[in-house]
């Protein structure tokens, strides 16, 4: 596989009106407005930088995935880096022949831009979580 | 001040040698040759993606500045991300006078690329370290 563009930076916050404040009004980014995602059990907002983006994940809902994280990390962090491969099905089959720990089922799943997503484990990959999302 | 390019995600790693091999081996990433920055206490590696860049640390000396951090995360974890700005003294003093907190003297000092750059306080944005670095 060829790892390809630095899709995002997804930042867990407990408050997403007041990360959107800091991004926004206080370092002066282009803020997108926030996007209910209740299949992922978050609330989004992109930064929109010249050639990346940061999402700021807020938890929504009871079983929201990040919900543990911030509990860990009550004032926030960086809670994964998403990256673009071409194929997304070659890739898991490389890093999985490779010894690599796909996370779930190990089947791609549609992330939040409609596109086929895998995590991996953190353990595998310099203890940093993995979003890898088709081109 | 308008936030500009990210710049860099870092990486504290605990060897950089096989967080190497991770990135280059096994994600297929075009990964630089290991430096030695002293006068920052670490060894650093660039991972070069299509639109921006990861930097792998690893502690280098005594008094490494994330050697503490790493012993909290000994299997590795992101460390910071640094964003460009177009004038960093400006950033530096509308940042100040709105009441973000700048570490250090709050004097940019060089960084890692040979331009000025400045950390901002975790707990003034979404508990992320963030770099700021002169364009």
């Amino acid at each position: 596989m060829k790892l390809g563009r630095l899709n995002h930076v997804a930042i867990a916050v407990p408050d997403l009106e007041k990360a959107v404040a800091t991004y926004r009004d206080v370092l002066g980014a282009v803020v997108s407005a926030p996007q209910s995602l209740p299949e992922h059990g978050v609330r989004v907002v992109f930064v929109e930088l010249a050639n990346s983006k940061v999402e700021l994940l807020e938890p929504l809902g009871v079983d929201s995935p990040i919900a543990a994280f911030l509990e860990k990390n009550p004032a926030g962090a960086i809670h994964h880096l998403c990256y673009e491969v071409a194929d997304i099905f070659s890739a898991r089959d490389r890093l999985k022949a490779g010894g690599a720990r796909i996370l779930g089922d190990g089947e791609p799943k549609t992330g939040a831009h409609g596109k086929p997503v895998l995590f991996l484990h953190p353990k595998d990959f310099c203890g940093t979580l993995i979003e890898l999302e088709q081109e």
